[in-house]
């Protein structure tokens, strides 16, 4: 078994779907930082059958909308002298800001460098966003 | 301090040059297998300020070549049973067949299917190597 003794300050990602914990680690730009980073891949979990974890040995601010978009499942545990001290499950956002792009190229929020593109969610099954703008469905993918 | 607990079986990439860690797990195409595996970046280190990790929980055959090219300070370590079996260093390898391709546009190795490129090292320092079949000289880039 592959077991990570826990981290001193920093936040674990866990329960990341198998597949899923390479495509977080890129997301959060990881491979740039100057601080440790563990990245694990197929963990036997009790839960899941499998899973990928991310530790981070840093107190970093993380967007919760962001994780929740990208992977529902997630729980995210902030580590506090060794010891956890918070511990929140990330959800689907119903409204997100600048995450992702609208799918309509001619929607203004592809032309205007200074309006964000801003959704409402429409269908958390298929992770459907609609566009403030244009009104045009994206949908999701990480 | 980030430590993994011994694995039972399989391999360990110890001593991996800061930055290099996540540019072989996707060499090795380590996002795509079924087994557990770890990735640590920024690992403080006695001997080298800070080093990245890969820990493989498989018996997999890994090209000593091809890390030696990579990067040639990464120790190999063979576990089995909980036990350190084997430990080996790497090293830049003289000849190299098929990892890398010839510079040369005009090279037969890049237009035929058949025909493998083939290297031998000529400058240890800069990675250079020259081709067999056109003389061109590659240096190999990560």
């Amino acid at each position: 078994m592959l077991e990570v003794t826990s981290i001193q300050k920093g936040i674990v990602l866990d329960h990341i779907t198998v597949g899923n914990g390479l495509k977080i680690f890129n997301k959060l730009m990881l491979d740039q930082v100057d601080y440790p980073v563990v990245l694990l891949i197929n963990v036997p979990s009790k839960f899941m059958g499998k899973k990928d974890i991310i530790k981070i040995e840093n107190n970093i601010d993380i967007d919760l909308d962001f994780l929740g978009l990208i992977d529902h499942n997630i729980s995210v545990n902030i580590i506090e002298d060794g010891a956890l001290t918070q511990k929140k499950k990330v959800a689907i956002p119903n409204k997100v800001k600048g995450l992702f792009s609208c799918h309509n190229p001619r929607c203004i929020t592809n032309f205007d460098d200074y309006v964000k593109p801003k959704f409402e969610l429409v269908s958390p099954s298929t992770l459907s966003y609609q566009c403030e703008y244009c009104e045009e469905i994206t949908e999701y993918r990480l």
